[in-house]
């Protein structure tokens, strides 16, 4: 199975905040990006693997930024790191000033998919490779994510999840 | 301002699975469901504090069951501990045997909310008291999880989740 | 065929009106309401008797309250009785004030549903055992109502109403 | 204050069966049919009185026939007499044979609305001229149904109610 | 295959103009009335021809008024001319004021549909006999708009076109 | 005013066909399509100008491929050309094999947008500097098809058309 980069599975969507989007401050609600952020995660994991994904997990998402009706937001997500039959998606949220254009970033989050068979079995996907020095810093940081997912689902011992101990005790590593 | 309890803030939804939120497996969408999720939660903590509330983050979620068209899905949602201006909501979701009625956990979701006045700045909510054996669990949580988001977003040391570190090392706690 | 409580098929829905619910008064449409009434007692239909169910026919429902956009809506609906096939359904709705959080009663339908098989054919369902004072009240009611559309259908004929004619001469009866 | 006729407020829309609008057996929902009607009839109040109008009440609805996926409804709205500040609205639903092109009246529903000003104060509406051998016949029935609703309310006393006895003493009156 | 009038296909709808339907400036998206144009040309080209129909172009549309959220849109669809397998058909789209009622065209549309069997071939779809003056006028033009799109299209030569060089040289016609 | 380039607006939107988006052969509805691309082109109008547009006219597009459920669909939109204060733009429709990934042109349509203010006048917007051979070869073309909308609307004579009678007579010119 031919290993494949970020870019491979490069998704990009464009969408408009309608009025039915947004909350009585006029600002977008936050399960309307969720939302958007699945579908777009979703097609990225799809392109990377050509099989039906299913979501498996969302991680850390943080609100930072205010998104009032009315504005542009895109969202661009690629996977960042595979293992065996899991995806983890980057999604990268933007939004751009109604005049000078330029784009700020509004907001991050992390997804995880899995590759399914149509009886809707784990099959395997195919590896990744890094190209950029931001896909590089997000590889290395998937399995990290992973252990503590694992631990936060009681599945592995923290113990053994050496990556995550790295961030408690960075000198012992 | 007077503390509430868990039960203050319950809301309960309904939905029913329709074609538009299934993919090809028949199976509903996670962004949908975390779409509904996001809605059911956002109520929860508007029912604590009474006032506009803005989704903060999302933590930790995982999708364990598919939820084929047609189930009915049941959504409850409540405040599980209030810090200052934010409030974490647990958000449960089961779905339920067609024939038996029986029904089943397919998820578990926590999310982040901050209450705001009209200009979108922070306001303070009353505090939680739990009451049963979960609430207290969740309660207790609470904390463990605030320090873990601070430390992945880069705003407190490792060293200073004293919370956390119990994780890791029970023993010395 | 087990008798059931108009407790066992209690559903609840919670509702936000969004901007598209609304008329240019910025109040909730009556027939997003109808729609939403008729999904919630057809889960609880659903839920009385495990079976696939129709709308049969909606009673007399009157709009008492205007719903202003961004109100929380609360729907409550069970079954109050039923007749072989077919179910009345009550259904309450509530709005709650935005600060103060007290809730009112916005609203009272009532819907018939019929339990079919896969081939649309009508199927037996549970027999009903009110146990409060309203759920006794409504039960009791119910046979009245059905006369009465079986009389505006032309399907009886009013003299064989004896229940209806209560209305008329309670004196009689 | 001109009086006007029933095609004066004649509505008619049409209207396309999706896959989101039906149940487990691909039929229409219920209630779906119910937000259709009350939006057309609500346009012909509207076209009768030229004034904001809002839904006051639903009068009995039968479901007389299953309408599959995929097929065109046309639904027909006039209005059949006003009373002061209220009119009641027939509407007629018909779903014609995708190859034929013959049509049947899949339902027929009454709705009452009432003109508003601005504040929601209820204003005049004109009077109905009824033209059609039917649309004498719905102005006739339009008291009676009044009658009906007032006494179900709890707004008249049955002995008042004499268009609506003439149901159960014809040779009284 | 017997021959059709245009009013044999006559399909109206009516729309209400909602908030997510408008840009900022609260009129109508484009993009929507486009989609509404569809639907009701797409059933008066089934009407016709009582099979299946796919769109198949959509030629020179105009937005002469915007149109204010709120508003009342009535759209009348009916087939100018046939064309072997394809149908022509005219969409005109009237505003009416909300006060007067007096209604005004804001637009006019021809979409162009093709009648196709189970399989996506192309069938066979009766002729059009005009019967008045306006339906006249759209039978003639419907050669002359066919062989401007085939140029447009590539797929046909511009001195073939004889139809089209009428608009061209008028005198030597 | 700054001259900008095709790709200074160049829009992506991708999106999955949803059940509710075809017809009965399981093919994207083409009113949905003639939607979205209105959306995508008039973010790529309103990113040329940095004002609010609104959709002038639609010229020719043809559906040359059936997309069926399940399709990823992309949209790409960018200005071809702009005359004051109106923008001629381009929209490539691609869909994409699940399995291989290979994409192919389904669709290309071109809109007209015009750049207004507050009060909806039309206000001047930047020139168009087309780069690759493809944006040159739509810019030359864009004042041709400019003539043929005037003279099919009659705001043009016939023989004052010079770019668009090339195509008639391209020996003369």
């Amino acid at each position: 199975m031919r290993t494949k980069t970020p870019s491979d599975s490069l998704t990009v969507m464009t969408e408009i905040v309608l009025p039915n989007d947004t909350n009585n401050l006029n600002n977008l609600f936050g399960g309307q990006l969720l939302s958007w952020m699945d579908r777009c995660a979703a097609i990225a994991a799809h392109r990377h693997c050509r099989r039906q994904v299913v979501t498996a997990s969302v991680n850390n998402v943080s609100f930072n930024h205010a998104v009032p009706q009315g504005s542009i937001v895109t969202l661009e997500a690629s996977v960042s790191r595979a293992f065996t039959s899991s995806m983890e998606v980057f999604v990268d949220v933007y939004i751009e000033d109604q005049r000078s254009g330029s784009r700020i970033t509004a907001n991050e989050a992390i997804y995880t998919f899995v590759a399914v068979d149509q009886l809707g079995n784990p099959i395997e996907v195919p590896g990744i490779e890094p190209e950029s020095e931001t896909e590089k810093i997000r590889f290395e940081g998937a399995l990290r994510r992973k252990q503590l997912a694992l631990i936060l689902g009681g599945k592995m011992k923290p113990e053994d999840a050496h990556e995550l101990k790295k961030i408690f005790f960075p000198e012992e590593n």
